[in-house]
Order: structure tokens, then C-alpha cells, then sequence
């Protein structure tokens, strides 16, 4: 059994958002048992992760740790059309993947206690991103 | 439904080749309208990954990017064998990922309308590559 | 056809291990011809990843490479509760994943010669991590 639902997320520019319980409806709603839960952003500076989801500064190091990392301004890149953010948010996006995949077990998602799915725009602007969401198994 | 496929690519050394028409093939003379298609290389010194399609540029400061950080020659690396390129193409591989998911939604690939599929070659010599394409859904 | 196990390692602190064959008997077990085997592990501070399998080197300079990117102690980090590599151990699993697929072919695992399947714990102590492996295909 396959199963497809588009979701679609206004981000308030930089930073992540905790998406875990628009993905763990979605897998409640299917009658699938045992499988996978497959999630795809269709964008190039947006980035999907699994990030410890109890101390919020976890996230704020991160996104810290990733600003030292990919410099906005970076004078090494020429793609700067869309701004100093722009070749950045690509680079971001290539280290964090747009793709995750994680088990489906007794009908519920098996994810680790202290994961929380997280979207992250890597663009300074709010951005509209779908994420396409495809279960599979039985 | 599962199909597999194993395409072949000989690559020009170090850089990023377009592979999404090759993949889009695959999909478009399979019967599946819902799924996903996974992609994979079966090597340790390329990659896969989803990169904007329209700018060359971004091509080219990513390389810079991945340069920078993972130098050629790095007086940190003991694996030298096979070159100065050998063991940062390692390293640019894990940070860069060999293996893809993306949906099939109404029988065709649903990537964003910026998002293309490249084959990254880390070694500074021609290679060829293997990538395996599953696709399965219904 | 899915099936689906979960794997249990203890990890000796910072490191690789392969865990390719514990993998690749489950697929052996297993009924599948044709299809994909998804690795996951459910945690925030350790990582799967395909390394070269030959030379030791390999992983003991990839150690030293993340080591410097994302060093122990960084005064960036404010998430310090549990040691100065708790906030690196984040970063770290992000940077490398915890999910991973590949596909199966004729019935065995198609990887690549060189690579292997590693389990890396990013904690300086040692630690019990919990890996899934489904495997879907016909």
C-alpha cells in the first residue's frame, strides 16, 4: 500500500520549524502497520532533519554553528543574484538533504524519543515550502 | 510494483553531471503513478545530490564551497595513496550522501522546478560510476 | 512484501563500527529479490553512514576531520548540559544522518566493493543505540 499527501508550510524566514505532528497525522490516519515514512522538500534552500526536539537551544547552536559554517556574503560566491543569502541557502540545503526516511512501527512512527522532524528554511525571507509526505508498506 | 535499473556514467573528473533526464526515462517507461524512486551509487568517492538547475554558477561555488572545506592535500589526511583527491573525496561523499529519495506523484518525478539530480565526481580523474534506480509504488 | 527488525549495538564512545554483516543477514533471511534496505537509527548524537571498508585510515582520518569542524568545547555552543560533545554529537548526526537506503539486487545487498555500512556514535562514552532495518521489494 502507498499512500501520498502534499503539506504546505509559510515559513517566517531562517530557522526551523517543528513539523513531527503534521507528519505523525498523516501516518495515523493510513492503515499501515509496518513500512516507512518518506519525506521530500521540493525546494533547493530549504532543508528537512531530524534534531533533538526537547531544549531549543540545540536549535539556535545549530543554526549558529551552520551561519560560522556557509557565510551570508561569502565573498568566495559568485551566485548572488537573489542576495546574500541566496548561493548560502543552496549550500545549507546540500549538506541537510531535502529527502528523510524513517520506519513505520505498530501503525505509529518509529522515531527516536528526542527526535523531532524539523523543517529549515535557510532563506532570510518567509518562504512558502511544500513537503511531500509518501508512506508505503502494509 | 518495484523495478531496478542500473545506469552507468563516465565521468570527467572532479565536477557535477546532470543525471535527471536519464532518471526521468526510467520513470516515464514504468507503470507507477504513486511512489518513490531511490537512487544509488555504489561508490565511496561520488555522490548524489539535488542542486538548483538553472545556474551554472551554482555549480561552480559549491565546488569552491567543498574545496575550501575539505582541501585537497590536507596535511590532517594519512590516506594518501591514490592522491591528494582520495581521501577529501571520501570525506565529500559522507558529507554529501550516496544514496536519494524523491516521490513519483502521477507518474512522474516530482521534484521542484529547481531541483535537478547530479552525479558528484570527488576524484580528480575520470570514473565510472554505477547508480542503481529502484523505483516502487503502485 | 516488508520486513522489519531492530538492531542493538553498544557503542565503546567516539567511533565507527561496521555493521555491514549484521545487515546484511537479515537480508539474507529475508524473501526479497528486488528492492530497498532502509537503515535508521533513533537517536540524536549518532549517525549511519557508507565509508570505505580497506583501509582503517579512512575512518580514523574522517574522525579527525569532524573533530575539527565541529570541535569539542566550542565556545559557540551553549548546549552544554551533558559535556562538551553533546552539542558537537548533534551537529555531527546531522551533518552524516541517521537514515539510509540501498537497494537489493538478486536477493543480496548491492553495495559497492568498497563500501560499508558504519554506525558512528559521536558521544565520548559509550552508549546502546537502537538500529531498524526494513526491507520492501518483491
Amino acid at each position: 500500500m502507498v499512500l501520498q499527501e502534499t503539506l504546505t508550510f509559510e515559513t517566517r524566514g531562517r530557522g526551523t520549524s517543528n513539523i513531527t505532528r503534521e507528519v505523525e497525522r498523516i501516518i495515523q490516519r493510513a492503515a499501515i502497520e509496518t513500512g516507512i515514512c518518506q519525506l521530500f522538500i521540493h525546494h533547493t534552500s530549504a532543508s528537512l532533519i531530524l534534531c533533538e526536539n526537547a531544549d531549543p537551544t540545540v536549535r539556535s547552536d545549530l543554526e549558529r554553528f551552520m551561519a560560522r559554517l556557509v557565510p551570508d556574503g561569502d565573498p568566495l560566491f559568485d551566485h548572488i543574484q537573489e542576495g546574500m543569502d541566496d548561493m548560502p541557502a543552496h549550500v545549507r540545503s546540500i549538506l541537510t538533504k531535502m529527502d528523510l526516511s524513517f520506519p513505520i512501527q505498530q501503525g505509529r512512527p518509529a522515531l527516536g524519543t528526542w527526535q523531532g522532524i524539523y523543517l529549515w528554511e535557510h532563506r532570510t525571507h518567509p518562504h512558502r515550502r511544500r513537503v511531500s509526505v509518501t508512506l508505503y508498506g502494509e
